[in-house]
C-alpha cells in the first residue's frame, strides 16, 4: 500500500508530489498526461504570434507583458516538479484512473491497465477540460481568430472587432477586458444570464458591446482567418464580421472519478476547504478540480503544495493508517 | 488614486503585485522589507549546516532532499517578482502602512511617513511573526541548537535528543515528525492542548516522546551549543539534558492594521474565502496573514496570485469606483 496516490499530472498534481515526498512519503502518481496545461502553452504562443503577424502586425507592445514572466516562472516551477518526479523510481505511473472507493479506513484507486492501486490518503488533481465550440470552421480556425483565452489578448485587439462566445465568469471578465481596447464586441450567450450579475451590468453600459442572448454561433467562416461568425438569433441566421472569436463556454472538471464518493457543487467541482480537504476524510483534492479552481498556474501550484502537506498531517494523525501503509511496502 | 493597493513585502504580496501589473492596474506596493521569509533563508540555512557540522557530522543523507528544490523554485519566482516590482517605476514604497480605513466606497491607507494613500481596492498581505523565547541562553543560542523549525530537522536528529517547545499545530507535528526518528523527545506545553488532538494522542502512545503539560522553559545552558534546559513544571525546576530545541509558540498574524475593519478569527488571523475575499468589499487578503494560511512559499505565491485577480475582478464589477480612480491618476 502507498502512502498517499496522486491522481493527474498538471501543476497541482506535480506540486502535491513534489510537497509529498519533502516529506519522505511513499507516493504514486498516476496520470495520463505530464505538465498539463503547461503542455499547451506552445499552441496558444503559435496561436498568439499568428494574431500579432497578421492581424495585429502594426499594433506595438506599449509595455513588456508581466503576466508572461509570472506564468513562466509558473511554468518553470512545474518543469522542476516534473523532472524531480520522473528521476525517483517507482513514483510515476501513466495510466487513467477509473475509479476511487474507500475500503474500510483507506482507498482503492482503479486504473484502466494495472489494476487497483491501494493508498492510505489520496489526492484528486485531475483538472478540468474546455466546452469546446462544435460547429464547422471552429476547429479549422483554431489558433487563426478563434481561441479560448480572451484575456491575454485584451491588449492585441485595440480597435478591433471582436466576438465572446459565453456565459461563464471568465466569458464576462474576458469581454470587459476586451471591450476596454476593441472597437467592437460581440457577446454571444448560449443561454441567459441573471441580469444583476456585476460585469453583465458593467457590459450592458458599455456601448461599444452588444449582447446576444439565448443566441448560438452556427458556423464560424474565413479565407486563411477568421473573417465572421454566423449565429443563429431571435429565429434568424445573422452574420457578424469579427477579427477574432474568443470561446469561453465553460469548464468541465475532471471529477466523474469521485462521483457519489465526495461532494461536489453544482458544476461537478469538487468542494474543498483551505485545507484542500474534502467531505471525506483521507481524501484531497486541489487545482482546477475543486471550488478553489484559480486559473492560473501559479494558484493551482499553491493548492497542490497545501494538499500534499495536509494529506502528510492527515497520515500523522491517524498512525495506524499510516503505519499499515509502512509495513506493507 | 491608485487602482489597487497591496501591503506586504513578501511572497503573497509580490505575487499579487506581478498578477495585478499582468492586468495593467496602476499598483502601489507598500512594504517595510521586500522578499519577505525568503530573506531569513541565510539564516536558516547556516542554522542546518551548523547542526550538520557539529551536531550530526556522521549521519549521512539517505536521499536528496526535494523539499529544498521546491523551497527553492518558490524563492526564485519570489525573486523574479522582486525584480519585476523594482524595475517599475513609481509601483514600491518603503514605509509602514498605520491604518487602514474605508472612505466612501474607496480606501485610505495611512502610513507612518508618506501620508494617506488612496486606493479603489486593497489587498493585506502583511504575513506573521513567530512568538520567541524570551528566556536566558534562547537568544544566545539561536542557531546552535535552539531553532524555529523543526520539521525541516526531523531527519538531522536521528538517535538525539530533542525538545519541541509549544502547543500549535507546527508545533505538534513537529514532535510528531522527530519522534520518529530521534531517540527522545521532550514535549513543553507552556498551556494544556485538549485530550482529543489527534496529534497529541499520537505522542501520547510514543514510548519516546515525555509531554509536560502546563510547563515553561526558564533558561537554555550549554558551552558552545545548547546542552540542557531548564523547565518548571508542577513548582519545580528541572534540567533536561537536549542535543537541539525547537520553539513554535505559535504565529502572530501581522493584521492590527484592519483591527475592526475586517472579520478576524479568535487568534487575529484575517478570515478569507476561497476568492481571498474578506468581509469588506474591495479588502483582499492573501498569504500568511489570513485563514488560508500554508506555511509554504509556494502556497503563499498561489494566494497572492488570486488575490490580485480577485482585485481585479472587483474593479470590473465596480467599474465607477475603477474609472474614478484611473480618472484621478
Amino acid at each position: 500500500m502507498h502512502d498517499l496516490i496522486i491522481i493527474g499530472g498538471g501543476a497541482a498534481a506535480l506540486s502535491a508530489t513534489s510537497s509529498a515526498l519533502s516529506k519522505h512519503l511513499n507516493v504514486l502518481v498516476i496520470y495520463e498526461q505530464l505538465g498539463g496545461k503547461t503542455g499547451q502553452r506552445l499552441t496558444l504562443r503559435s496561436e498568439e504570434d499568428y494574431l500579432v503577424g497578421h492581424i495585429l502586425v502594426h499594433l506595438a507592445f506599449p509595455e513588456e507583458q508581466p503576466v508572461g514572466e509570472a506564468q513562466l516562472a509558473g511554468e518553470e516551477t512545474v518543469h522542476l516538479f516534473e523532472r524531480q518526479v520522473k528521476a525517483r523510481s517507482g513514483v510515476t505511473l501513466r495510466d487513467r484512473v477509473v475509479k476511487i472507493t474507500r475500503v474500510e479506513d483507506y482507498f482503492h484507486v482503479e486504473t484502466q491497465r494495472n489494476g487497483v492501486k491501494k493508498g492510505a490518503a489520496v489526492v484528486v488533481a485531475t483538472g478540468v477540460q474546455p466546452r469546446t465550440l462544435d460547429v464547422p470552421g471552429a476547429q479549422e480556425f483554431l489558433g487563426m481568430g478563434i481561441g479560448y483565452s480572451p484575456t491575454t489578448h485584451a491588449i492585441l485587439l485595440e480597435d478591433k472587432t471582436a466576438a465572446v462566445v459565453g456565459t461563464s465568469q471568465r466569458a464576462l471578465r474576458g469581454a470587459v477586458e476586451l471591450s476596454r481596447t476593441a472597437s467592437k464586441i460581440y457577446l454571444i450567450e448560449p443561454e441567459a444570464v441573471p441580469s444583476d450579475h456585476p460585469l453583465i451590468q458593467v457590459l450592458h453600459d458599455r456601448p461599444n458591446v452588444e449582447i446576444f442572448e439565448n443566441c448560438r454561433v452556427t458556423e464560424v467562416q474565413g479565407v486563411s482567418t477568421v473573417e465572421q461568425i454566423l449565429i443563429e438569433y431571435e429565429g434568424q441566421t445573422r452574420s457578424l464580421h469579427v477579427d477574432a472569436a474568443f470561446v469561453d463556454l465553460g469548464l468541465l472538471p475532471n471529477s466523474a472519478i469521485v462521483k457519489g464518493l465526495v461532494e461536489t457543487d453544482e458544476n461537478g467541482f469538487i468542494v474543498v476547504d483551505h485545507k484542500n480537504e474534502t467531505s471525506l476524510p483521507g481524501l484531497f483534492a486541489a487545482g482546477d478540480v475543486t471550488t478553489a479552481f484559480g486559473e492560473q498556474v501559479l494558484i493551482a501550484i499553491g493548492e497542490g503544495a497545501r494538499a500534499g502537506l495536509r494529506a502528510f498531517d492527515y497520515l500523522l494523525a491517524h498512525p495506524a493508517i499510516y503505519e499499515r501503509a509502512v509495513r506493507s511496502r
